[in-house]
């Protein structure tokens, strides 16, 4: 696996492999790789000739008072990691190349941006749009890959990928879980043992609160219901559970075609997030 | 040339340009083609292969109370003079290519955005980003140019490509005049013959404005002093006459190593703008 910093450096690689007519496929990650990471890695490559990883943990997308310092930075082990799956390319800038002085430009992904996550983490998908617009830009892949665990993020890639008129092909993939449900993910690490048990509450409680939707109890109360759940499974907070539109996240309408149950709680200082097809 | 109006069939030619180790030029224009148009077509065709030019009147830069309903459309006109140029591709989309329904990312260009033009016009510039930023990923040419006439969206232009990575190289192109100075412009088709007149005391007042400080007299006494005469000279209003850092459109400091003049001023229902190296 090739180890690239700048951006020089990536474009000449994968300029290369263009010429040489082979599909190039790109997965961005802020490092902190677990499984669910690697089998992004796997789709790339089961849809790609060459796969490029990204580890950078993007200010940009974290509030002052988020965990950006704390966030787990370990390039050696996620880049072992990577290379066991067979990754071509590892792009690993530092935030100067990133964001150079000067750097002024963001995107505003419109209503779909202000909703659920975008309502407690107001500079969240501007964060995201703008470091994926730059990551597309810098790399120019052929198609790229993300987890539906952020599925709302998903939403918002696929919506300014199209509005943009990006040419990338964006696909999502999967949410990968633990043995008990659990959504994987980078923050769980920082949950006590005894958090770590409460946390499966939150999948759980989406698991219920959708197959009541569908025996067809009314939203709020599926909603309700989910909530109170976490909050007696030992939850400290829930930000929302949501019933949506799966592709506007909207509240469901008769053009619905499909809907999402989406919740963010809180357990100590960890935020929690997770989202099931209904 | 050839004429085409949607997405894919623009991306098939100039992927097959591409394909085929050519350089692909573009001159994005709002059409009402000048002679200042036609020297940005012959820019391009002296550093590439293959020249797109586009006409597509962006509401998205328009306010409400602007011109959008009046401003020239003649696209034969615009083909003829494309034709004469020896322009190889006429991308010519209708509104509903542009923006489909649910369109609703913009570009945010931050503080350069908001500075001249933008204080007058609060949302051209993102309007200009995100056309813009549309039409290279339509296209992905390797170069595009611009104007001077409208020196502070070239600097815009520039800043987000450089701040998003925008594999495009930007060019910009000096501004075309009228023998007695009038910068070309689409908009001087609104002119009366009496206002035309008038007009081109806006180009004659930054050049004074310019030649004064470089004589030494302080920055905001040339640009009163030039305000002045344009009202006297018969403009209805003023909106701005300032000479700034050439590079950020801030105010001059001891880092500036280029300044530029730049004013706006209305004549009747016509806005005109001009702007010269100091």
């Amino acid at each position: 696996m090739q180890v690239v910093r700048t951006i020089p450096e990536l474009r000449k690689i994968v300029d290369q492999w263009r010429k040489d007519g082979l599909r190039v496929g790109l997965v961005p990650t802020m490092g902190g790789l677990h499984s669910g990471h690697l089998s992004l890695v796997q789709t790339v490559k089961s849809i790609s000739d060459k796969t490029v990883a990204t580890i950078f943990v993007n200010p940009a997308q974290f509030a002052p008072h988020e965990d950006f310092d704390t966030y787990p930075r370990d390039e050696k082990t996620d880049s072992d990691l990577l290379i066991g799956e067979g990754t071509d390319l590892l792009f690993a800038p530092d935030t100067e190349v990133m964001y150079p002085g000067g750097s002024d430009t963001t995107l505003n992904v419109g209503k779909i941006g202000t909703l659920l996550e975008g309502e407690f983490r107001p500079h969240f998908f501007s964060g995201v749009a703008t470091i994926v617009t730059k990551l597309f830009m810098q790399c120019l892949p052929d198609v790229a890959v993300f987890g539906e665990k952020d599925y709302q993020q998903l939403c918002v890639i696929r919506q300014f990928s199209r509005d943009l008129d990006i040419p990338v092909e964006i696909v999502g993939c999967p949410t990968l879980r633990e043995p008990d449900g659990l959504a994987m993910s980078s923050r769980n690490r920082y949950l006590s043992p005894e958090q770590r048990q409460i946390a499966v509450s939150l999948s759980r409680a989406l698991e219920i609160a959708a197959a009541k939707f569908s025996q067809g109890i009314e939203i709020e109360m599926c909603e309700m219901m989910a909530k109170q759940e976490l909050l007696n499974a030992g939850f400290d907070s829930v930000d929302y559970i949501a019933i949506r539109d799966a592709e506007t996240l909207l509240s469901l309408t008769y053009a619905s075609t499909s809907a999402r149950i989406l919740g963010a709680a809180t357990l100590g200082k960890t935020r929690l997030i997770d989202n099931l097809s209904v």
